[in-house]
């Protein structure tokens, strides 16, 4: 590679190899987290810090805008490292030109965004460049949150644990594809967008012994529950018929040639806990906050490390690989 | 207003308006920092959160590049709040078919940076958009630091405090806008850009009680004391001869018609100190790594509050007002 491709931003294999091929080995060298957060230690506490850079196209869809996916997304991804959500930051870079009254709305949802999900944006900064040398506006949130379990990480899993999905695939990535497109009136698909507070927090409040939690974004299941394999050194077996999946996503799919597995998701978390906890953990995701259509969708094996296997209504195998190529640019 | 204008990016009055009015109104009813650090507290320690977009063009001049300036701003941001630095998280949006190596030196010139500074890159983020929908990479680098002298802000600058400069003014604005005009043989001018870590930990641990720190980066030394001035509800009289700019950077200015006062610095300081504490101050500046010109520029009064004045050479005083327009964009 020599120049960067729409691939390497999304979320599979070609992403993976330039952050560690360029990121990875320049920055950081006590190690960089390979979790969507990265931990501090301060004192008594710890503290988790992540950053996500926003450029979905168009800005305004079905169920959400940039602005909620912003905040929901950064949010997300503290909660992946079970902390409670302290602060955010926003800095936008924003097209000259750019009507003020779709900054205002996009603002508007992110304050909205915020308080349901509990936290502050307490800084940020804005930049504007001339017309053409961006497109609308661009948002990097970064979350700061405070560790409230320790130790969970895509390196966590444990042959046995339990992998539970906290609803619906495919409909974010659905929902925008079809708004870009234009073929909104095809299928009544809203995107999922939404912070994932509650859920994260009703689990550690019920003491559940959570190994990993991991929202599949960019990439979607496929590229999370691979992640996590590679992480732990273990495999991931899960069942085709026991994947969710609304019926218009599904047809969607179809149509736009997707797999609702490589699809992202922008309100939808990945939990793995040991098999004990399972029942417990399913009853409290559901009874939160976006969590009502949770299911158990596979179990997490000694190995082959790294493998992920979808086990299909027939009872055949099949391996479900990292996803390759351009997937679909410009979805968060 | 109804539309982006570059002059909402510019650092100046119309930025200004546009954070209060959009921003500063929707975001945390608790009251957004007016300063370049929010504060989070924390058990016994107390936090500083920054975040800034770098969109300057080109993406390398002399004197640095983009990564340079993303880790060396959002270090001195944190410097402002008088925290020692501790991480950043750093976020890319990459144009598709950027080269690979224009990446890689960006991200070598961070580490180094970092590495400098004395902090680490812990997390990060990248997304890519088609050819055409940005302009070759943005970053946006998020920084937490421990506030190591509570109290340090804009707001806190009290009558008779003395304004120190930490050096030189204009360098990092001026080589940028030659190098974008392609005018780098007219004059041997470089970027001032560096992260200041030394001077203010030097400060902190001399004891000076430093009232307020600032780095006059978007709309220059003119924006900076002019936020002060206001924030602190004083006024704020400085010395036009004592003001150090180099010769060609004077030079460069008349020719491009700018003020020296109004052009981006980034590696200089505003430090402002009670009257007893400046001797002191100054030679500890001094002494430190991108000091060694530091002066006193001027001095804090009473009022008419917000108002920021020129004493020329000849004994007459004009205004220094909050920039306006559209001064330089992309120049960080």
């Amino acid at each position: 590679m020599s120049r960067i491709l729409l691939s390497h931003g999304a979320g599979g294999r070609d992403m993976l190899r330039l952050i560690t091929e360029v990121f990875r080995s320049r920055y950081s060298p006590a190690g960089v987290s390979q979790d969507d957060s990265a931990v501090l230690l301060l004192d008594a506490a710890s503290l988790a810090l992540t950053t996500d850079a926003f450029v979905v196209s168009p800005l305004f869809f079905p169920g959400g805008d940039i602005g909620r996916l912003a905040v929901a997304g950064t949010v997300n991804d503290l909660l992946t490292a079970a902390a409670q959500p302290l602060a955010l930051a926003a800095a936008f870079i924003l097209e000259e030109g750019l009507p003020l009254a779709d900054l205002e709305r996009i603002v508007g949802s992110m304050q909205e965004t915020a308080a349901e999900a509990g936290v502050s944006i307490v800084t940020g900064d804005t930049k504007v460049v001339p017309r053409g040398s961006a497109d609308q506006v661009f948002i990097t949130t970064t979350g700061v949150g405070r560790i409230l379990r320790p130790g969970v990480s895509g390196a966590a899993a444990r042959p046995g644990d339990a992998v539970l999905l906290t609803g619906t695939i495919g409909d974010h990535g659905t929902a925008v594809m079809l708004a870009r497109e234009n073929l909104l009136g095809a299928a009544p698909i809203v995107s999922d967008a939404a912070p994932l507070t509650e859920i994260v927090l009703n689990l550690v409040q019920a003491a559940i012994p959570v190994h990993a939690l991991r929202d599949p974004t960019r990439g979607g299941v496929a590229a999370t529950l691979n992640e996590i394999a590679e992480q732990s050194q273990t495999a991931i077996e899960i069942e085709e018929e026991r994947l969710p999946v609304q019926p218009a996503v599904a047809a969607a799919c179809e149509a736009l040639g997707l797999d609702p597995l490589t699809v992202a998701n922008e309100g939808k978390m990945v939990v793995i806990v040991p098999p004990a906890a399972a029942d417990q953990a399913l009853a409290v995701i559901r009874g939160s906050r976006y969590g009502a259509n949770a299911v158990r969708i596979g179990t997490v094996s000694a190995g082959p490390a790294g493998r992920v296997q979808v086990r299909t209504a027939f009872g055949t195998a099949r391996l479900l690989e990292m996803p390759t190529g351009e997937l679909l640019p410009r979805i968060c």
